[in-house]
Protein backbone atom coordinates (compact mmCIF):
# COMPACT_ATOMS: atom_id res chain seq x y z
CA UNK A 1 0.00 0.00 0.00
CA UNK A 2 2.24 3.16 -1.23
CA UNK A 3 -0.67 5.59 0.14
CA UNK A 4 -0.96 3.67 3.59
CA UNK A 5 -1.52 6.09 6.53
CA UNK A 6 0.87 4.72 9.84
CA UNK A 7 0.82 5.91 13.13
CA UNK A 8 3.18 8.27 12.24
CA UNK A 9 0.57 10.26 9.92
CA UNK A 10 -1.79 9.90 13.09
CA UNK A 11 0.56 11.42 15.46
CA UNK A 12 1.73 14.43 13.41
CA UNK A 13 -2.83 15.02 12.76
CA UNK A 14 -3.44 14.95 16.29
CA UNK A 15 -0.36 17.14 17.08
CA UNK A 16 -1.51 19.80 14.73
CA UNK A 17 -4.19 19.68 16.50
CA UNK A 18 -3.37 19.96 20.03
CA UNK A 19 -1.15 22.60 19.42
CA UNK A 20 -3.94 24.25 17.41
CA UNK A 21 -6.21 23.61 20.68
CA UNK A 22 -3.31 25.10 23.26
CA UNK A 23 -2.99 27.89 21.16
CA UNK A 24 -7.22 28.74 21.46
CA UNK A 25 -6.95 28.11 25.17
CA UNK A 26 -4.22 30.58 25.25
CA UNK A 27 -6.45 33.36 23.75
CA UNK A 28 -9.56 32.47 26.46
CA UNK A 29 -8.08 31.83 29.50
CA UNK A 30 -7.34 35.46 29.96
CA UNK A 31 -11.03 36.10 29.31
CA UNK A 32 -12.13 33.45 31.78
CA UNK A 33 -9.73 35.25 34.74
CA UNK A 34 -11.07 38.41 33.75
CA UNK A 35 -14.68 37.32 34.07
CA UNK A 36 -14.19 34.66 37.31
CA UNK A 37 -15.44 37.22 40.53
CA UNK A 38 -13.89 34.75 42.74
CA UNK A 39 -10.07 35.45 43.22
CA UNK A 40 -8.66 31.98 43.55
CA UNK A 41 -10.48 31.05 40.39
CA UNK A 42 -8.62 33.93 39.10
CA UNK A 43 -5.23 32.93 40.42
CA UNK A 44 -6.07 29.36 39.22
CA UNK A 45 -6.68 30.61 35.42
CA UNK A 46 -3.68 33.14 35.53
CA UNK A 47 -1.38 30.22 36.86
CA UNK A 48 -2.75 27.71 34.23
CA UNK A 49 -2.04 30.70 31.33
CA UNK A 50 1.23 30.55 32.08
CA UNK A 51 1.76 26.65 31.86
CA UNK A 52 -0.25 26.76 28.92
CA UNK A 53 2.45 28.67 27.26
CA UNK A 54 4.72 26.07 28.37
CA UNK A 55 2.57 23.42 26.88
CA UNK A 56 2.86 25.36 23.37
CA UNK A 57 7.02 25.16 24.01
CA UNK A 58 6.64 21.51 24.54
CA UNK A 59 5.13 20.98 21.48
CA UNK A 60 6.99 22.94 19.44
CA UNK A 61 9.79 21.37 20.82
CA UNK A 62 8.44 17.98 19.80
CA UNK A 63 8.03 19.52 16.39
CA UNK A 64 11.61 20.10 16.11
CA UNK A 65 12.42 16.27 17.53
CA UNK A 66 9.79 14.59 14.72
CA UNK A 67 11.29 17.95 12.00
CA UNK A 68 8.26 19.15 11.17
CA UNK A 69 7.52 22.71 10.98
CA UNK A 70 5.12 23.51 13.62
CA UNK A 71 1.54 24.57 12.45
CA UNK A 72 -1.75 23.94 14.12
CA UNK A 73 -4.66 22.63 12.30
CA UNK A 74 -8.53 23.87 13.42
CA UNK A 75 -9.80 21.76 15.91
CA UNK A 76 -13.60 21.30 15.68
CA UNK A 77 -13.50 19.52 19.06
CA UNK A 78 -11.53 22.88 20.96
CA UNK A 79 -13.82 25.61 19.02
CA UNK A 80 -16.71 23.99 20.20
CA UNK A 81 -15.80 23.00 23.78
CA UNK A 82 -14.83 27.15 23.97
CA UNK A 83 -18.02 28.29 22.56
CA UNK A 84 -19.53 26.47 25.54
CA UNK A 85 -17.64 28.12 27.76
CA UNK A 86 -18.15 31.63 26.06
CA UNK A 87 -21.71 30.79 26.13
CA UNK A 88 -22.16 30.33 29.57
CA UNK A 89 -20.13 33.23 30.74
CA UNK A 90 -22.90 35.23 28.57
CA UNK A 91 -25.76 33.34 29.99
CA UNK A 92 -24.30 33.35 33.61
CA UNK A 93 -22.44 36.37 33.54
CA UNK A 94 -23.28 39.06 36.70
CA UNK A 95 -25.12 35.73 38.09
CA UNK A 96 -24.17 34.02 41.40
CA UNK A 97 -23.26 30.65 39.46
CA UNK A 98 -21.28 32.23 36.88
CA UNK A 99 -18.02 30.98 38.38
CA UNK A 100 -19.18 27.35 38.56
CA UNK A 101 -19.75 27.86 35.24
CA UNK A 102 -16.31 28.90 34.41
CA UNK A 103 -15.05 26.10 36.79
CA UNK A 104 -17.60 23.65 34.46
CA UNK A 105 -16.01 25.16 31.13
CA UNK A 106 -12.47 24.74 32.34
CA UNK A 107 -12.93 21.09 33.17
CA UNK A 108 -14.08 20.33 30.05
CA UNK A 109 -10.91 22.27 28.23
CA UNK A 110 -8.90 19.55 30.52
CA UNK A 111 -10.37 16.83 29.86
CA UNK A 112 -9.80 17.31 26.22
CA UNK A 113 -6.30 18.01 26.46
CA UNK A 114 -5.58 15.04 29.14
CA UNK A 115 -7.75 12.56 26.91
CA UNK A 116 -5.01 13.86 23.68
CA UNK A 117 -2.14 14.13 25.45
CA UNK A 118 -3.07 10.73 26.86
CA UNK A 119 -3.21 9.53 23.22
CA UNK A 120 -0.41 11.07 22.04
CA UNK A 121 2.06 9.66 24.84
CA UNK A 122 0.33 6.33 24.24
CA UNK A 123 1.63 6.67 20.29
CA UNK A 124 5.00 8.39 20.75
CA UNK A 125 5.88 5.10 23.72
CA UNK A 126 4.93 2.76 20.88
CA UNK A 127 6.66 3.98 18.32
CA UNK A 128 10.00 4.07 20.52
CA UNK A 129 10.31 8.18 21.30
CA UNK A 130 11.13 7.95 25.04
CA UNK A 131 12.04 11.86 24.42
CA UNK A 132 8.66 12.52 23.35
CA UNK A 133 7.20 10.82 25.83
CA UNK A 134 8.98 12.44 28.72
CA UNK A 135 7.64 16.01 26.71
CA UNK A 136 3.95 14.78 26.96
CA UNK A 137 3.70 13.01 30.33
CA UNK A 138 5.32 16.42 31.57
CA UNK A 139 2.12 18.31 29.92
CA UNK A 140 -0.19 15.74 30.63
CA UNK A 141 0.40 15.90 34.29
CA UNK A 142 0.33 19.38 34.36
CA UNK A 143 -3.54 19.34 32.75
CA UNK A 144 -4.27 17.02 35.38
CA UNK A 145 -3.25 18.55 38.07
CA UNK A 146 -5.16 21.75 36.93
CA UNK A 147 -8.40 19.44 36.45
CA UNK A 148 -7.68 19.14 40.44
CA UNK A 149 -6.84 22.40 41.55
CA UNK A 150 -10.42 23.79 39.69
CA UNK A 151 -12.53 20.60 41.28
CA UNK A 152 -11.01 21.98 44.64
CA UNK A 153 -11.56 25.34 43.89
CA UNK A 154 -15.54 24.61 42.60
CA UNK A 155 -15.85 22.76 46.21
CA UNK A 156 -14.61 25.33 48.59
CA UNK A 157 -15.65 28.34 46.49
CA UNK A 158 -17.83 28.63 43.71
CA UNK A 159 -20.24 26.16 43.40
CA UNK A 160 -20.88 27.24 47.45
CA UNK A 161 -21.76 30.66 46.98
CA UNK A 162 -24.36 29.58 43.48
CA UNK A 163 -26.03 27.26 46.25
CA UNK A 164 -25.90 30.04 48.72
CA UNK B 1 -31.22 40.08 42.82
CA UNK B 2 -34.87 39.18 41.20
CA UNK B 3 -33.39 37.78 37.74
CA UNK B 4 -30.18 36.13 39.52
CA UNK B 5 -29.61 32.56 38.47
CA UNK B 6 -28.24 29.67 40.80
CA UNK B 7 -26.57 26.72 40.81
CA UNK B 8 -29.95 24.64 39.98
CA UNK B 9 -30.11 26.73 36.55
CA UNK B 10 -26.74 25.76 35.93
CA UNK B 11 -27.57 22.35 36.74
CA UNK B 12 -30.55 22.19 34.48
CA UNK B 13 -28.53 23.69 31.49
CA UNK B 14 -25.38 21.14 32.01
CA UNK B 15 -28.05 18.22 32.04
CA UNK B 16 -29.95 19.39 28.83
CA UNK B 17 -26.38 19.63 27.53
CA UNK B 18 -25.51 16.51 28.25
CA UNK B 19 -28.63 14.86 27.23
CA UNK B 20 -28.34 15.91 24.08
CA UNK B 21 -24.83 14.92 23.97
CA UNK B 22 -25.48 11.11 25.11
CA UNK B 23 -27.88 11.32 21.74
CA UNK B 24 -25.45 12.67 19.76
CA UNK B 25 -23.10 9.28 20.72
CA UNK B 26 -25.78 6.91 20.24
CA UNK B 27 -25.88 7.95 16.79
CA UNK B 28 -22.68 7.98 16.18
CA UNK B 29 -21.63 4.42 18.09
CA UNK B 30 -22.61 2.46 15.37
CA UNK B 31 -21.15 4.31 12.34
CA UNK B 32 -17.35 3.97 14.82
CA UNK B 33 -18.55 0.28 15.25
CA UNK B 34 -18.94 -0.24 11.56
CA UNK B 35 -16.05 1.83 10.82
CA UNK B 36 -13.80 -0.72 13.02
CA UNK B 37 -11.27 -3.17 11.80
CA UNK B 38 -10.56 -4.96 15.20
CA UNK B 39 -13.58 -7.61 16.29
CA UNK B 40 -12.32 -6.37 20.20
CA UNK B 41 -12.81 -2.55 19.10
CA UNK B 42 -15.90 -2.99 17.44
CA UNK B 43 -17.15 -5.40 20.30
CA UNK B 44 -16.29 -2.49 22.57
CA UNK B 45 -18.14 -0.05 20.89
CA UNK B 46 -21.50 -2.03 20.50
CA UNK B 47 -21.36 -3.05 24.19
CA UNK B 48 -20.78 0.92 25.12
CA UNK B 49 -23.77 1.52 23.08
CA UNK B 50 -26.23 -0.61 24.99
CA UNK B 51 -24.40 1.45 28.14
CA UNK B 52 -24.98 5.08 26.83
CA UNK B 53 -28.75 4.03 26.07
CA UNK B 54 -28.85 3.31 29.35
CA UNK B 55 -27.14 6.93 30.49
CA UNK B 56 -29.76 8.63 28.28
CA UNK B 57 -32.10 6.50 30.86
CA UNK B 58 -30.32 7.89 33.56
CA UNK B 59 -30.66 10.79 32.59
CA UNK B 60 -34.20 10.97 31.73
CA UNK B 61 -35.00 10.00 35.62
CA UNK B 62 -33.12 12.87 36.28
CA UNK B 63 -35.29 15.19 34.61
CA UNK B 64 -37.90 13.07 36.13
CA UNK B 65 -36.96 13.68 39.72
CA UNK B 66 -36.61 17.33 39.17
CA UNK B 67 -39.79 17.54 37.68
CA UNK B 68 -38.37 19.12 34.21
CA UNK B 69 -39.30 17.60 30.99
CA UNK B 70 -36.18 15.93 29.38
CA UNK B 71 -34.96 17.76 26.54
CA UNK B 72 -31.73 18.52 25.08
CA UNK B 73 -29.46 21.92 24.00
CA UNK B 74 -27.46 21.88 21.30
CA UNK B 75 -23.77 21.24 22.74
CA UNK B 76 -21.21 22.91 20.58
CA UNK B 77 -18.74 20.89 22.33
CA UNK B 78 -19.62 17.00 21.38
CA UNK B 79 -20.44 18.28 17.80
CA UNK B 80 -16.86 19.63 17.55
CA UNK B 81 -15.69 16.14 19.12
CA UNK B 82 -17.80 13.66 16.79
CA UNK B 83 -16.75 16.06 13.39
CA UNK B 84 -13.60 15.57 14.50
CA UNK B 85 -13.79 11.85 15.01
CA UNK B 86 -15.98 11.92 11.29
CA UNK B 87 -12.56 13.45 10.07
CA UNK B 88 -10.39 11.01 11.15
CA UNK B 89 -12.45 8.67 9.93
CA UNK B 90 -12.49 9.94 6.28
CA UNK B 91 -8.91 11.30 6.33
CA UNK B 92 -7.82 7.36 6.87
CA UNK B 93 -9.88 4.69 5.67
CA UNK B 94 -8.76 2.13 4.62
CA UNK B 95 -5.15 2.46 6.18
CA UNK B 96 -3.87 0.69 9.50
CA UNK B 97 -4.37 3.69 11.22
CA UNK B 98 -8.15 3.99 11.34
CA UNK B 99 -8.32 1.82 14.09
CA UNK B 100 -6.10 3.94 16.33
CA UNK B 101 -7.60 6.43 15.25
CA UNK B 102 -11.29 5.69 16.08
CA UNK B 103 -9.74 4.91 19.29
CA UNK B 104 -8.35 8.36 19.86
CA UNK B 105 -11.82 10.10 18.88
CA UNK B 106 -13.42 7.63 20.82
CA UNK B 107 -11.34 8.49 24.12
CA UNK B 108 -12.06 12.69 23.57
CA UNK B 109 -15.77 11.61 23.88
CA UNK B 110 -15.16 9.45 26.79
CA UNK B 111 -13.52 12.46 28.53
CA UNK B 112 -16.00 15.17 27.42
CA UNK B 113 -18.63 12.87 29.59
CA UNK B 114 -16.18 12.56 32.46
CA UNK B 115 -15.72 16.00 32.89
CA UNK B 116 -19.48 17.09 32.43
CA UNK B 117 -20.91 13.69 34.52
CA UNK B 118 -18.21 15.12 37.22
CA UNK B 119 -19.37 18.30 37.61
CA UNK B 120 -23.10 18.00 37.60
CA UNK B 121 -21.94 15.04 40.43
CA UNK B 122 -20.61 17.45 42.42
CA UNK B 123 -23.54 20.52 42.03
CA UNK B 124 -25.94 17.87 42.40
CA UNK B 125 -24.19 16.79 45.86
CA UNK B 126 -23.48 20.41 46.82
CA UNK B 127 -27.83 20.91 46.24
CA UNK B 128 -28.54 17.88 48.45
CA UNK B 129 -29.80 15.60 46.39
CA UNK B 130 -28.36 12.38 46.74
CA UNK B 131 -30.89 10.07 44.66
CA UNK B 132 -29.36 12.28 41.31
CA UNK B 133 -25.85 11.74 42.96
CA UNK B 134 -26.80 8.09 42.47
CA UNK B 135 -27.53 8.14 39.38
CA UNK B 136 -25.14 10.30 37.92
CA UNK B 137 -21.65 8.26 39.94
CA UNK B 138 -23.08 5.14 38.27
CA UNK B 139 -22.82 6.32 34.38
CA UNK B 140 -19.71 8.45 35.40
CA UNK B 141 -18.20 5.28 36.81
CA UNK B 142 -19.08 3.47 32.88
CA UNK B 143 -17.55 6.48 31.39
CA UNK B 144 -14.09 5.98 32.85
CA UNK B 145 -14.83 2.25 32.69
CA UNK B 146 -15.16 2.30 28.98
CA UNK B 147 -11.44 4.91 28.74
CA UNK B 148 -9.84 2.56 30.49
CA UNK B 149 -11.42 -0.72 28.51
CA UNK B 150 -10.12 1.92 24.98
CA UNK B 151 -6.61 2.41 26.23
CA UNK B 152 -6.59 -1.60 26.27
CA UNK B 153 -8.03 -2.17 23.21
CA UNK B 154 -5.32 0.57 21.72
CA UNK B 155 -2.42 -0.70 23.23
CA UNK B 156 -3.02 -4.54 22.20
CA UNK B 157 -4.34 -4.35 18.95
CA UNK B 158 -5.16 -1.02 16.60
CA UNK B 159 -1.55 0.88 17.77
CA UNK B 160 0.23 -1.96 16.85
CA UNK B 161 -1.14 -2.68 13.49
CA UNK B 162 -0.96 0.84 12.69
CA UNK B 163 2.89 0.82 13.96
CA UNK B 164 3.66 -2.05 11.60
Amino acid sequence: MADDKTLDDLFLDTLKDIYYAEKQIVKALPKMAKAATSPDLRAGFEKHLDETEGHVERLEQIFDIIGVAARGKTCDAILGILEEGKSIMDEFKGTSALDAGLVSAAQAVEHYEIARYGTLKTWARQMGKADIVRLLEATEKEEIAADQTLSQVAVADANRKAAA
